[in-house]
């Protein structure tokens, strides 16, 4: 015996609303879709989606309501107006922001159960085996719907009762993605300077980043137990190779703010931490 | 019919110089070994090293020898005053600097045969399948001692005969790979202010680097091709994102100084590049 799958409402339909939309309907949700500025909805509409004409009539049609936009201001401004609708449904925000902007939502949500969500993979995971998204609130909330939720693919992994908890976790791993990706364009800014194509470095760098993880689980273990043990490479070889990417960087005229700010960090620790290893920045970063 | 072994000089006994004496003393090879301050020989040693007295003397030993030392600084400074002792061998400078320094010593390299490396992984890896050396100068140099240098372990890559090329990659691999660890503690700082664990959040900085490859590969193609498609992710959705770890960071009075910095070079690109994608920003660091 299998339940008909629920109705779902998506709004927002930037790519990341049209990806989750287009997943609830391969998985048979009877799906609508509601945008701010209008001619988005085409795609999804000739794959079965309803394009409704207001918020409030796309938060109707459907018990379980999906907002996935740019930012929690952008949510407010969907919702607030919409909030008689929302009455007795599930509101799951799968929209990206800081933590005190989801715990103060989750407060002022009231007369509708509000579950929040980080999507942590790109658009064309969504609905494969690839996805990742991480949930916090009410846990009765997120088993009611986690078989729907089901249909957004891979791995939904709940992080607890405090509503912050998935966007907590959001801003710290978008931030070590951002960073990450802001040094693999100027890595390949130095590169082309240098006269090596983007395609030449790639293979090499993936190599590299293929090391991060293994580095990842190091650390954690060092920044929690407060132990930075620098023998296999320390903060001051570090500093020195940092300071020949930013002296090559600077010969050819690029921004080199980034990583003169990584530097500066590194640097303002070798007095007293030169022989410790790079986890010890960790602390460093907090005071 | 085997050779017997090349006898090899290694000069600079730092963590990375231990690790490459260690191998080649593992592979056989009789090994001299020289540092610059004493007590950092007593390991390779016991394993069957032949401390030498003077840089000169250590390079007279072996027709192959090998400088791992911090900058190219030190390199002229073991090097320069012990010149006449390497007529007729061959110095392999596995030392990282930039291309400007390397081009430099390459020039003033006579009498002796010079060739460039760069290891691209950590001192665990030496005499392992997974290290990594990329190498440029010479291509019969590299070839006469290829097979000695097969005992640093895993993967040699010849990239050409412009001294400075490995330089050229190293740098570039570097930028991505310090500027990505300046990301990962942050996200450890900014996880412990939010009362998340390093260790809690580790498996899930794994998940988000494991993509980092994918759009490694992604982005190579699209800065080449100078086309920046931004329709599954845009600029402006990456700085609003980035705006939200910055803010959630001065919260928490974490310094922000890289993540602001990585921002404004986002921001600058949106009034003209708003729908476009992050690969962008390599032109943005170059103008
Ligand atoms: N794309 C990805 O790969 C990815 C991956 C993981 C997580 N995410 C997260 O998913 C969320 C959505 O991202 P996205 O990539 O789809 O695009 P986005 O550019 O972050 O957001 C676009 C959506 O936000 C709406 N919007 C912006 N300002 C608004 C306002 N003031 N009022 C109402 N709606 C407003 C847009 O409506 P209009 O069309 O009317 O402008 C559009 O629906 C973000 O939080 C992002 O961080 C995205
Ligand atoms: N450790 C790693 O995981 C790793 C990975 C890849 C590449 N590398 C590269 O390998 C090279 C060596 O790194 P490392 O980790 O072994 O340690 P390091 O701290 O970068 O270098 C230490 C070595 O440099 C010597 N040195 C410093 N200043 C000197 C000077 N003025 N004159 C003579 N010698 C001097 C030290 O001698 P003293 O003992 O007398 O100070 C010691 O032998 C660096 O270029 C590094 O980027 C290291």
């Amino acid at each position: 015996m299998t339940a008909q799958p629920t109705p779902v409402t998506v709004l927002g339909l930037g790519p990341m609303g049209q990806a989750l939309a287009g997943a609830f309907l391969a998985a048979g949700h009877p799906t609508t879709v509601w945008n701010r500025s209008p001619g988005k909805a085409e795609a999804v509409v000739a794959r079965g989606a309803r394009l409704a004409d207001s918020a409030a009539a796309a938060i109707a049609a459907s018990p379980l309501v999906i907002v996935c936009v740019i930012d929690y201001a952008a949510v407010r401004a969907i919702i607030e107006p919409a909030v008689d609708a929302l009455r007795g449904r599930t509101l799951v925000n799968l929209t990206s922001d800081e933590p005190e902007q989801v715990r103060d939502l989750a407060a002022w949500a009231s007369g509708f159960d509000y579950l929040d969500g980080s999507i942590m993979t790109p658009t064309i995971t969504i609905g494969e085996p690839s996805a990742r998204v991480l949930y916090s609130g009410p846990e009765d909330t997120f088993d009611r719907h986690r078989d729907a939720l089901a249909s957004i693919g891979g791995t939904a992994t709940y992080l607890g009762a405090d509503p912050g908890r998935a966007a907590a976790y959001d801003m710290a791993l978008l931030d070590v993605f951002w960073t990450s990706m802001s040094g693999l364009v100027h890595a390949f800014a130095l590169a082309r300077a240098e006269g090596v194509k983007a395609r030449d470095l790639a293979p090499h760098a993936q190599d590299v980043m293929s090391l991060l993880p293994v580095f990842t689980g190091q650390l954690a273990g060092e920044v929690d137990d407060g132990e930075h043990p620098g023998e296999q490479s320390s903060l001051r070889s570090a500093a020195a190779g940092m300071a020949h990417i930013l002296r090559a960087s600077r010969r050819h005229g690029l921004d080199t703010s980034v990583l003169a700010a990584a530097l500066d960090i590194a640097r303002s620790a070798i007095p007293d931490h030169g022989d410790e290893g790079f986890s010890r920045l960790a602390e460093v970063i907090a005071r």
